[in-house]
């Protein structure tokens, strides 16, 4: 016997419920259990739905009913879904969770309660949505050493930049129509931002890294300050612009961000268009390894929470463990680290030439006289923003660094 | 105590053996356990070899041995291959195997004597080499309905294509380079004839169809009448040739097939060069996903080996199972099943669109008078060979059907 209850009713919890449903006489084929949702935790009635019968509001039932083995938590934010989720493991109930500022900011306090607890919390929905990346990682590339990850992790921002390359639209109109479409919302700063990008990759390099890495740690810049004109220099520059999430380790260091990139047409990333989520793996013995799919959405997003549901069920897969954060923070100063940065500017190629050394200038069809675009060499972001403080600086922004090669 | 036989010192099991021992202090740390590699067989003498002393010669040392719990097979064939599998699981140990011709034609007798003695068969590497497939599909994706699965499985193909159309080479000169650089065998039937992908499609049929699927029972082409016309004449229709290996369920049946194919550029698996594979699976909830990476390879397979050895040794993970053939094929006969082709003939226009109907015409530079190619409309292969009868046919290749439309 083993009951599931549901916590929140909202997209990703309705769309698990209807997949369960759908699929649920294979699922018990399957695992050889007799599955079934006992509990469909909210705040709201849904006297319409056909399981009404199932809705409570009170979690005490939940936590107190032995009969509920497996918990999933589709709540978001992490104040009642934290507790809840604590209280749960507490009660040696396995939690799954699509919900990653929970799991980027309370990952290694819940792994350490839920190991505690011989249960499992599983969140492979929480990055990636329905593409299969953190089971992956754990299970398949752990045999080898992974230095890298980098990727797409936002499918709104990636919608946002396609529309802005290929229709050659503003930032703000695009914006406007992907808010009309339901793929922004209404508060679209989590998105355009990088925050929600910066929560993924903190899961990701947890992951790799195997330390606690939190959001406030990472460099974060998001997408609003991009214009067309940038895109048509990413163009000529032989790419696009995609908003990238990036982990490498050197050593015992960790460098992580989140920023819009120039990205080679030759990368396997460049090609992931709309509201696509991709991730890119490079491990020693491995290579690469490219993880592409539907990055958010109810049904992709329900599909990895009842996957991770049904593990749960089976209890035969360990949990990842990462340690809570040291008292030195692994993260190196990102301001500090070089990198190649395309610059757009109203300067003459001479003072260009004369402040960055040896630059690679780039054109757009009907740019002003006035404006220069340029690739500068390895800088760090520091001594960039110095240079730049004379001159007016129209865009900027960084050139992916190549996978491929090793950086010093 | 889990000690490791690796059984074949080849390229895989000697790239394993140093995977392997590179990171053995980890892996003992991460999973609990003092893990050692305690034999190598071979038939063959390394003297010079840093693991001399763990060389053997008789299997029966192996089977003998209570400290031996995994053995990692990568002898390949199905001869003495398949006899070591079947003893050693039989004796109780878990076994781990890159080899895509045993597991595709002995897979579900394997798996059958592993569930009846409580250990595993896994066979992670013997698909796509070091990109996880087959544990994300039976972990990640067990929860939706898996409709359809296409890739790009054969790396050496992969390569001699890509050089067709990017080089404008014809087949053998890319061929003979291929094999100068290691990337083709001396014998290069089973890639070039498409025996390899045939077998690897069977591999991941099975896992989705949960019944096993046989290499005999694939309409299997490879790409040795491919032509640098051909590929131009893609390039015009707005696509690339690709061998494609793809299984699609209807209700009780199975399409399979594995033959060279027009793929739209549009397509995730147009980008895919070189030796790199890639496999897209298509679910009822979670759309489409791809998996890109090095499908090949000494370290990539070996870290697949490795990782599989792991999960046998924590021996979390449950096997898959699949059922051994019934008495009825469930694969359709792919001859019959509607598909639009493109075509290339010494035939006048009039004559074409007489004999087929609608079709849209293609062209290129420099191409004789004589010679028309066009798409034809949807039609079997036996009702198109029946056509081509009295045509002097110079080049005949399938469309990739989109995997995003439903077929009839």
């Amino acid at each position: 016997m083993s009951k599931i209850a549901i916590l929140g009713f909202g997209t990703v919890g309705s769309g698990t419920v209807e997949v369960f449903c759908k699929n649920k006489s294979n699922y018990c084929k399957n695992t050889g259990k007799n599955l079934d949702i006992k509990y469909i935790l909210d705040i709201r009635d849904f006297p319409e739905s056909p399981y009404a019968d199932k809705f409570i509001k009170d979690f005490n039932v939940i936590v107190n009913d032995p009969e509920v083995t497996v918990v999933a938590e589709l709540i978001g934010g992490k104040t009642f879904a934290y507790d809840c989720v604590k209280r749960a493991l507490e009660a040696g109930k396995s939690v799954v969770t699509s919900n990653k500022e929970l799991v980027a900011t309370k990952g290694a306090e819940l792994l350490r309660i839920a190991a505690e607890h011989n249960v499992n919390f599983f969140f492979e929905a929480s990055v990636g949505g329905g593409i299969p990346i953190i089971r992956p990682l754990q299970q398949c590339l752990m045999s080898d050493e992974i230095t890298s990850i980098a990727g797409i992790l936002n499918g709104t921002t990636n919608y946002i930049l396609t529309k802005m390359l290929k229709e050659g639209a503003e930032f703000a109109e695009v914006l406007a129509k992907a808010q009309e479409l339901g793929y922004a919302e209404s508060d679209p700063e989590a998105d355009v931002g990088g925050g929600d990008a910066c929560r993924k990759i903190c899961i990701l390099a947890s992951l790799i890294f195997g330390e606690h890495i939190y959001p406030e740690d990472v460099y974060t810049e998001g997408i609003t300050s991009i214009t067309k004109e940038d895109a048509e220099y990413a163009a000529n520059w032989g790419g696009v612009i995609k908003l990238i999430a990036s982990a490498q380790k050197f050593g015992d260091c960790l460098e992580i961000v989140v920023c819009p990139c120039f990205v080679p047409v030759e990368s396997q990333l460049s090609g992931v268009d709309d509201v696509f989520n991709a991730i890119l793996v490079k491990g020693t013995a491995t290579g690469e390894v490219v993880f592409y799919g539907r990055g958010a959405g109810k049904y992709p997003t329900a599909s990895a929470v009842v996957a991770d549901i049904l593990n749960a069920v089976r209890n035969e897969s360990k949990n990842i463990i990462w340690k809570e954060k040291g008292k030195e923070s692994c993260v190196v100063d990102y301001e500090k680290q070089k990198h190649r940065f395309y610059l757009r500017a109203n300067a003459d190629k001479t003072k260009i030439s004369g402040l960055f050394g040896d630059v690679s200038f780039l054109a757009r069809q009907n740019a002003p006289e006035s404006e220069t675009a340029f690739i500068t060499p390895e800088i760090s972001r520091e001594e960039l923003n110095e240079k730049c403080k004379n001159m007016n600086v129209l865009g900027k922004i960084q050139i992916m660094y190549a996978f491929d090669e090793e950086r010093t």
